[in-house]
């Protein structure tokens, strides 16, 4: 019982601070552990195999929508960085500058892409002549590096890993849905697989990307009620194909700047993952992005046929990622360490259980414990994962709703940003100085300009003159 | 017909011009493009989608020995790849050097990661304290970057895509028995995916890893006689444990040094593959690692009923991976790009083929035709690639035996290595001076010392002294 107690106690509340707790969430569910490398870690096993369920389902989705992959340089040169003007200013403070190449100094310094447009523009100006060559619906997955100062394991490091996706369209009509296709590949994914609702909406343009006519974005709000952006898609116009040179001759016979798109998603969502979901024993993971879903936990494992029992129910559950804990700790030990690493379901099995044809399944979410027949095994175990699934879901979109709040006038719009965590609605105007005064007044900013939602006023919440748009506000990881 | 000659024609012969050929398929086959990172590439989508398949089959088959995925930083501060004296020797000259993070300069300049031993050591550090914690058996999938001189597509460039395993164990015996697991299963995957056979042996201190105690490596044979070194693994024994202080302690409770290792294979592999079954109409693949393994070409496919027919068969070939090529171009074009592309196996419909409920399967790697009833696609289908899967393989083990010679004299050993291209097998003392004659009189290196093969006499090729093993000897990649 003492290294039972010894794992749990190690947890900091996320009551008494949310962000030691989930520091202490990374590490316990040894997700991660830190390096000699300033600002980056080690994903391990256990984080990487999340990610791995991660990419394999968005990837499947990306390629259901005709996406290809491809993989291009981690290097950029100096002089292509800069060819975009908003592009460059964006990232050149945040760069990794490589100036030397085996013994010799470079003639040009690289940098460690910080993100690909410049690369696949220069790409795409060799593939891209005629109106046949369109569109390419292209998509890397790599590693990408932003000399952050404060980093957090998943939310922000100095290397990350993600998915970034590249388009190149004849028509800005096309590049503008392919836009919000893959917004909306990203939400669906959000929601169904992790569990998490999100928000979609536009980016101002103070929160844009650098280079973009249009950021579009899904945001999601965390237990503690700091929203986190979760995934971004950008329209381009034409504005990099005009930086880069890329034309192309048209079915009339025209040369025309082609127009482009670009979206990402990151290791950053596992951070979503535990922010949303997890709670003082540890982690939770939805049951469609846990590598183990079931934790068979034999109890009396010396007794004759009990190891035997588990490893039969293992074989009869081949159909979900299932282990046994046959390990030499006690079973309190082990319900525990289940708890902490977010497993789903676990089963209890043992001598009186067999001898009763039954076994205990405990859900990791609501801690509830159901007695089922062995007989039923398969068919339980499979409702009960997708009952978890779909109620994790319910249970983040409650939270949201209930950390939703609407404001009409400032004093109310301060007041809820500084006392109650969560969104908050309020229209704006459309100025930067409003955005920056609300920054200033509560370190919140603009999350989105959602797609759905009703206009509140028709004054802006900040300076009273006429409102252009319902925004979603919030503090932000 | 003059787009279709133009196609075919692009191909230099590989009997006129080895290399050449190799690059005019790289690019017309559309695997990469160069770009404006010197000796860095892009891998286009049908060059990546044979590396997916590549890494799904040998991640499953490492799973299958519980190898566990991992992420570790991209980056390597100087002094800890400075801790181990042979390893920083062998990658210090051909690294890339980040020495600004930001707007500032860094303190410590970081390489980019040429492998992961000395970041794997670090970790492990902190993982490994006792026997229970043993052993760790990771792998990452990621890019390297050497800061190469000269490169080709594939198989030099300064950054390739690859796995590294890096293992830790708690005795020499379980370290050697990894070492020579992965071996074989890297040589299991080139044999049964990639039907490239290989001869798997021990390097010699001379041609093995900067820091291992061994190195066992696959050595393959290309078409133009050269070796293509296709995997290795090494093992370490307790050097590396030793410069970075890794200790556990044992059952009986003593401090002992772990044993590590570390195996790697690379999108080399992609050169391979062409470079064993490629031909003068393209690439050939086997169909285990062919993004599409069936082109259904239509014939007048304006006539009624043609196009639908050929969507029908596509849904009924629904277990492969099978495109129907229904673009504007004439059949003959669609052959040869078909061709080019290295499809296994491509089907010809037309009308009057639907009239007969017949249709023609083409063999990519024989040329051969074969007409089927309609009734039996799905069965005559998958019995082909099997086939084809088989005998390329076949095809790859005879041209390599043809091309493998045996020399007991200098004179015949430098005669063979001057005029005829493939392995030479000799007997060698041991002494790297024998190996530094041969290079100088022949540019070939010692490829290996083979697991199997027997002795052809009792003194060194070279030298005449005493022989201590057999070793294939090669013109190498």
């Amino acid at each position: 019982m003492s290294d039972n107690k010894k794992l749990v106690e190690a947890i900091t509340s996320m009551e008494e601070d949310f962000a030691q707790w989930y520091t202490d969430v990374v590490i316990k569910a040894e997700l991660i552990d830190y390096t000699s490398v300033k600002g980056c870690m080690v994903i391990k096993p256990a984080g990487y195999a999340i990610w791995e369920l991660i990419q394999r389902q968005l990837d499947d989705r990306f390629k259901e929508t005709g996406v290809e992959n491809v993989y291009l340089p981690m290097f950029i040169p100096e002089s292509l960085l800069q060819k975009e003007k908003d592009h460059v200013e964006g990232f050149a403070p945040e760069v990794a500058w490589v100036t030397q190449g085996g013994l010799e100094p470079l003639q040009e310094k690289l940098c460690v892409r910080p993100t690909s447009e410049t690369l696949f523009c220069d790409f795409y100006k060799n593939e891209v002549h005629s109106y046949r060559d369109l569109p390419k619906v292209y998509n890397q997955w790599c590693s990408v590096v932003r000399w952050e100062k404060t980093t957090r394991p998943f939310l922000r490091s100095r290397e990350f890993l993600w998915q970034e996706g590249h388009t190149i369209h004849a028509t800005a009509e096309e590049a503008e849905e392919r836009t919000l296709q893959m917004l909306n590949v990203y939400a669906d994914f959000c929601e169904n697989v992790l569990a998490i609702p999100v928000i979609k909406g536009r980016k101002t343009d103070k929160e844009k990307f650098a280079g973009a006519i249009a950021t579009y974005t899904i945001e999601a709000l965390m237990h503690d009620g700091k929203a986190l952006q979760s995934g971004t898609s950008h329209n381009f116009g034409d504005g990099f194909a005009k930086a880069f040179d890329i034309q192309y001759t048209s079915k009339d016979n025209k040369l025309e700047y082609a127009h482009q798109t670009s979206w990402g998603m990151t290791t950053r969502l596992i951070g979503a993952i535990i922010m949303v979901h997890g709670d003082n024993s540890g982690l939770v993971l939805p049951p469609r992005v846990a590598p183990i879903q079931v934790n068979i936990i034999p109890i009396a494992q010396n007794k004759p046929g009990v190891l035997e029992k588990a490893a039969e129910l293992k074989e009869r559950l081949s159909n979900f990622r299932v282990k046994v804990d046959d390990s030499d700790k006690s079973p309190g030990w082990k319900f525990s360490e289940s708890e902490m690493r977010g497993i789903p379901v676990r089963i209890e099995i043992g001598p009186r259980d067999i001898e009763n044809n039954k076994c205990i399944l405990v859900r990791r979410d609501t801690s509830e414990k159901i007695e089922i027949s062995l007989d039923e095994l398969e068919s339980k175990v499979a409702e009960l994962l997708d009952t978890i699934q779909k109620e994790m879901l319910e249970r983040a979109r409650a939270h949201r709703e209930a950390h939703t709040y609407d404001a009409t006038t400032y004093e109310e719009f301060v007041d809820i940003l500084n006392n109650k965590p969560g969104f908050v609605r309020a229209m704006w105007c459309g100025d930067v100085e409003c955005e920056n005064k609300i920054k200033e007044d509560t370190t919140a900013t603009s999350r989105c300009m959602p797609f759905e939602g009703k206009n509140l006023s028709d004054k802006c919440v900040c300076c009273g003159k006429p409102a252009k748009a319902l925004v979603y506000w919030g503090k932000a990881y």
